[in-house]
């Protein structure tokens, strides 16, 4: 199976030290799966749907290939004042790199993980509401981790103390076994 | 420090069990480097040189980036009796390849790692040797791994236990520790 995971820095997995990241880490002991890890730093929804589709076509194979989303941080991030991007605009994106990519391979959308700082957090926390409930709309699987990451209180505990952004490998360990335990990840692994 | 890291399978680490392959090996513990691993499966370097620059746009800071290519093993694999890409054609992609990413950030070309097939391996080592004249010719720093590979024999022992062409975990840290022990490694990070 080829998962081609696009993203922010979190589907990089900046600031792990092992380089796996949830997603590497998620995908542990299954050498079976080949991953396309293809997050970029600082990137928005809009900047990852204007990209995928160019970096899916060479790795895509018919039949046994799948398309993981997850973005939303940066969105949130203020910029002069006002959220990188508006969250309508974020849904459009969203909901158009979802549709796009069903045509091609199953995909699934993880959520945004939960930031340090308390701005940034309540915005992402409405977001990812949105994100779920466009995810039941369009019937696309979403999985949310901010609320559990949220009240764990690893994630943030480790983002504070490297970058204020980036956990290291605890908090990105507990990411990984949210989304491995869920049941849209395996029938994501099973069906692409 | 962003390494961009382009090339087939081996670049990806396909087949290791730990999502890592040799490049996420060799940066082990070294969270300040983000890894931007974009190798593919199945890519000669024609194809490889077709798609970096489109690739490395969005991934690149100017003054603190790194660009590796490794490639070779798809070149030298028969298709209907010859090799994909004679070997003239493999290093005018290498050259040009290496010479544009070169205006961009600093470079380093890795050179192919062993196969077990003898008649692949034949073409591969006297591939390795004309990219490493080519290194030399237009001064571009290049890793030799063909020869220590292919005589301690963990590589090829691996790949022959598993699917006849990727080793497991034992031969990409070996890879790892030849690539991080040699100077134009540490040189490569260093200035990116």
């Amino acid at each position: 199976m080829r998962l081609l995971a696009f993203g922010d820095s979190f589907v990089l997995g900046q600031g792990d030290p092992d380089h796996l990241g949830w997603i590497g880490r998620a995908v542990r002991a299954r050498p079976e799966v080949t991953l396309y890890n293809l997050g970029i730093r600082g990137e928005t929804s809009v900047e990852v749907a204007r990209r995928w589709r160019a970096e899916a076509a060479p790795r895509l194979r018919a039949g046994e290939s799948g398309i993981l989303f997850s973005f939303g941080a940066n969105d949130c991030q203020l910029e002069g004042g006002a959220p990188r991007v508006p969250t309508a605009e974020t849904l459009l994106a969203a909901r158009q790199a979802l549709t796009e990519a069903r045509q091609l391979a199953p995909i699934l959308m993880v959520g945004p993980p939960p930031m340090p700082d308390p701005g940034v957090a309540a915005r992402l926390e409405t977001l990812n509401e949105h994100l779920k409930t466009l995810g039941g709309r369009i019937q696309a699987p979403f999985i949310d981790v901010f609320r559990p990451l949220f009240a764990d209180g690893l994630w943030n505990r480790e983002a504070e103390m490297l970058d204020g952004a980036h956990p290291g490998a605890g908090g990105y360990q507990r990411m990984a076994d949210l989304v491995a335990a869920h049941p849209a990840w395996r029938a994501f692994l099973d069906g692409g």
